[in-house]
């Protein structure tokens, strides 16, 4: 499993081409992915032509990796396959509520994350791009998604072109409880963030914003509370148009 | 990448226990995985004693792999640790709201995955638990998780004491579409479906349940629209006790 302590975000990438059979190969062992009674609730839209690339780039907020990386892959939470089944079997799906909006994006995220597990055993590099979920809406129209079907994270993938040194993570004690949840004290929370707040480049993010500390230049700078209503206003309308009652 | 070939749920383990520092270096490789803004918007609850095993086991429907496998770990979506270090730093945390509840469950998976990666690589068996959404308010009371942690899905375990054959998955073509989204017409879509109906096991199931198809097993049987309606409203009450307004 040491290979898995070795991946970083690619942002960086070589021109050259991701060779088809290896890249359906590596979507297809997304799809070995377990998932919710195996009934396969996403889908993914491969955008290679450059053309293509550059008109989704600006919903990214123009992100290098869009145009750079040979292949950009948006996945989807994608009820619309099963649903259009159900239709023609006589059968009454309902599968357009919170739960299976949920169960859907959890599939999504599965076959995604062994996507990405496959591409970096094969040399290749990859980065998640979280801006999908701010312009679903614009996802939506420019690759022609239908109804029960909801952009959720999109890839960029193609050979590295840079080999950034892993970033920083909190230490397991944070994220692990034993037998049940444990409310840590404050004085532990606060040295769960220390290591996050010594590097380097946090000082420099304070200092550029002109903030107290780094949990401001998340909540001031990096992820705004009105930003954040902002989005969640787009989004909840988008997933409705979409077709989820939730 | 062909180990993610290898991958079935395995519902039977040996009593086997996980070696401590073996489980949490899987615990740690799951860590690894991309996440939002670095931000790990994810806990894991392990529960290893058989009497919470037994005191969860019902909430999942009391499928064997609860009490079974040496194991359980439940995965939540957690902005909490987050919360309240920005409290403990005078900023104006913003997280509670629909896009931040939605990047928490994408971050949650991303580990989620890579601890099952990793479990397998080192001779594990695991199986996801979709139990865990429909009593997530069971979960939160039984775990003692605050506000701002929800359970999203849980996974258990252990040594296999069984090798399942490989489930079907739908043809490539179902599921990866290039440069943009095409909607298949109906002959297609019932092409995608067709290895799944002739399955044996899926001909024992329309029969005893006596259905006209596979397609109504799902939708009058295993995954009734009354039941996820029930589910999903439960779930909405659920997740807004816990702090999301969405």
């Amino acid at each position: 499993m040491d290979f898995l302590f070795e991946h970083r975000s690619i942002r960086k990438y070589k021109s050259t081409p991701i060779d088809n059979n290896l890249l359906n190969k590596i979507l297809e062992a997304g799809t070995r992915a377990s998932n919710t009674g195996n009934m396969q609730l996403y889908s993914v839209v491969v955008t290679k032509d450059i053309e293509n690339r550059k008109k989704l780039a600006p919903f990214h907020f123009n992100q290098s990796m869009v145009t750079e990386a040979p292949v950009l892959l948006t996945i989807c939470a994608d009820v619309n396959r099963f649903n259009r089944w159900c239709g023609l079997k006589n059968a009454d799906a309902g599968y357009d509520n919170l739960i299976w909006l949920v169960n859907a994006i959890v599939d999504a995220m599965l076959f995604a994350q062994n996507i990405c597990v496959a591409a970096e055993t094969q040399g290749l590099g990859i980065c998640y791009l979280g801006t999908t979920l701010y312009n679903a809406n614009e996802f939506i129209d420019a690759l022609n998604l239908p109804k029960g079907v909801v952009p959720i994270t999109a890839i960029s993938m193609g050979y590295p072109d840079q080999n950034p040194p892993l970033t920083d993570r909190l230490p397991r004690e944070a994220i692990v409880h034993d037998e049940t949840y444990r409310e840590e004290s404050d004085d532990e929370i606060l040295a769960y963030f220390k290591e996050k707040e010594e590097l380097e480049s946090s000082k420099q993010f304070v200092a550029e914003n002109d903030k107290e500390n780094l949990a401001q230049v998340f909540t001031d700078v990096r992820y705004k509370k009105a930003d954040n209503l902002f989005f969640s206003d787009k989004l909840r309308k988008t997933l409705r148009e979409q077709g989820f009652d939730f």
